[in-house]
């Protein structure tokens, strides 16, 4: 076996007693893009596997695995393993292997996935090791292909393939919230819009018909539409209703026979999709409009006494999230669910994405002192 | 030699003295994409060589052939070779080889170039031949690279070439106008339009500006706007004004920072290119507006007595014509001219291009009879 082998097989050792900001270096280090997920659970796995006190359970590259104590609650902690793409801008410092500085807010970690989602999954794995004992059962669940289309998600195909792993009272998603919680989210739609029209030479454009001029009144009617925020379980969610993209025209010279424009409306968890379809069918009679993708929103669950529990440790009034997550997949089975985790959100996906080591410090020691204090 | 070289560097040799329909069908055969016509000048040129009344100039795939008689009128008769690409759809007739139907109009010669224009260089071939000695001297030129860029055009390469050529009182440029005389022609201007915005993640939008809906009022301008009619000369040029191309948007979850729309200003020959930004500018007042290509139209020309002269020969009430043609090129140069030719213009790129045989003999015939009356 010649060294390279050995290093392809051998899962890195991850150190799940020591900082936790620390781990978060260490699993940006084990680059992790969709589909490439593979070394990173099977370094979590071994991790996983010797802790006795948890049984663990792996699907593809998801690994759940769960506290059998017990308890009167189970409380969910969950966090994708994968990431999107390494930056390609010379000089990007959100890349692998991630690299530190210090600045105002102490020592700040930079690298792929540092704010999403790899600070959140070190606490997960921290607080795995860490708590033998907590005052609630505990399911880990670590999964693959967040970051690409929802139907590969490993969250998803969990639920399919052993929901009975999944059952809990509440659940938390180490999504990057900068340290409060965020609950529930926005749901999203989106619909392709076309206009139809008569190609003629545009030296005789009267004999055509031009569709692009016929998307004027379509773009004008969501220029001037005001989204709404609406408080859904006392948190207010902001709406928002676009054009994302458009397209139309042959040539420099024919009359365009076909136009068509994406629209993506976020909408508050009060609404289904069907109820967010309607809303926009209202908005653009007549027009022929198509439903390409949606996902529900997810309420925000915070009446649940568990949820209303971990509120009061953290101590700060929760958000609304606006962006859609995997608290719906949650809350569709029937889990409250919230965004909980450390990092800026908005450095997601960036060529600069990083997080202060005290901002994962700190949602560890939040997670540990709700799941170890007296009940 | 083998036989494929021997095919490859013979030219076809050209029937010029038999009937023009069949002519116009040989033309056809030699495929003439533009980038491709050097089969077809090498048989033209072959051809027009063997005419001792002729002196023969080759640039590039663009001839031009003189009679020297010493006439007090010299005038001009032009069509170029190449054709655009063949149809793709399965079962079009308007593609090489050419094929004959027959119906109320007699026989119809389907085929690439069948209007646009092989007719027209059947028709010039057919007089080359024929008119050793006709009343005012003729100049005959075809050119290459005209259903392409401007920049490409065989005559704009020959005006730089060898303008000495290209002398005259008045020139016909055989473009399918249905055997009518089409004065003159229409500008054409293009402008791209750009609007900017700020990107957000779609679920944020508030925290972006979205440049595809800063784009509605730009289309709602140009759909509300009613182009004129304008007489010049006493042929009515109608305007046409439209967006011909719309594109914008980076991804589904992406509030989209970038918009562009190109608009394409077909203007009557009272205006030149600048009048025509001008209005255009006036018409979308504060937007971003870069003018991309413009070509001049051309006032018709008819009141040069060899113009009237063949007006009235024809004996059709001249019209307008609407699109583009190189007509323009003789105006710039001060050769007044219009279009005279056989076929339907809105056959013109078709699938099914086709032009009936005795439209090719008449143009050939009222062509013949104008060069040939007694001064």
């Amino acid at each position: 076996m010649t060294h390279s082998e050995t290093a392809a097989s051998a899962p890195v050792e991850l150190d799940l007693a020591g900082d936790v900001a620390l781990l978060t270096e260490q699993l940006i280090n084990i680059a992790s893009v969709s589909d490439d997920e593979r070394p990173l659970a099977d370094a979590v796995e071994a991790a996983l596997a010797a802790l006795p006190h948890l049984t663990v359970h792996r699907d593809g590259d998801s690994l759940v695995a769960r506290t059998e104590l017990g308890r009167p609650e189970r409380i969910i902690l969950a966090g994708h393993l994968d990431t999107v793409p390494l930056p390609t801008s010379e000089g990007s410092r959100g890349t692998v292997p991630a690299s530190w500085t210090a600045d105002e807010r102490g020592d700040v970690l930079y690298g792929r996935g540092a704010t999403d989602m790899k600070g959140g999954v070190a606490v997960q794995l921290a607080l795995a090791a860490a708590l033998a004992d907590p005052n609630r059962d505990v399911t880990y669940v670590f999964y693959d292909h967040e970051e690409v289309e929802g139907y590969k998600s490993g969250l998803g195909r969990l639920y399919r393939n052993a929901p009975e792993l999944l059952g809990g009272d509440f659940a938390i998603l180490l999504e990057p919230t900068n340290g409060t919680v965020e609950g529930g989210c926005n749901g999203t739609i989106r619909f392709r819009v076309t206009t139809h029209g008569r190609a003629a030479h545009s030296a005789r454009a009267w004999m055509g018909e031009n569709a692009v001029h016929g998307m004027a009144d379509v773009l004008t009617r969501l220029a001037v539409h005001r989204p709404v925020t609406v408080d859904v379980d006392g948190l207010a969610y902001r709406e928002s209703l676009n054009a994302v993209r458009i397209s139309g025209g042959i040539a420099g010279n024919v009359i365009p026979d076909h136009c068509e424009v994406e629209i993506n409306y976020r909408f508050a968890p009060d609404k289904g999709p069907d109820d967010a379809e309607a809303y926009v069918r209202a908005l653009l009679p007549g027009y022929e409009l198509e439903r390409t993708d949606a996902a529900a929103g997810a309420r925000p669950g915070l009446t649940h006494p568990a949820a209303a529990a971990f509120v009061a440790t953290v101590g700060q009034e929760p958000k609304p999230k606006y962006g859609w997550t995997d608290v719906s997949r949650f809350s569709e089975a029937g889990v409250p669910a919230v965004n909980f985790g450390p990092g800026d959100a908005l450095l997601a996906h960036t060529d600069d994405e990083h997080v202060p080591a005290q901002a994962v410090r700190d949602c560890y020691s939040a997670l540990h002192r709700w799941l170890t204090a007296p009940a």
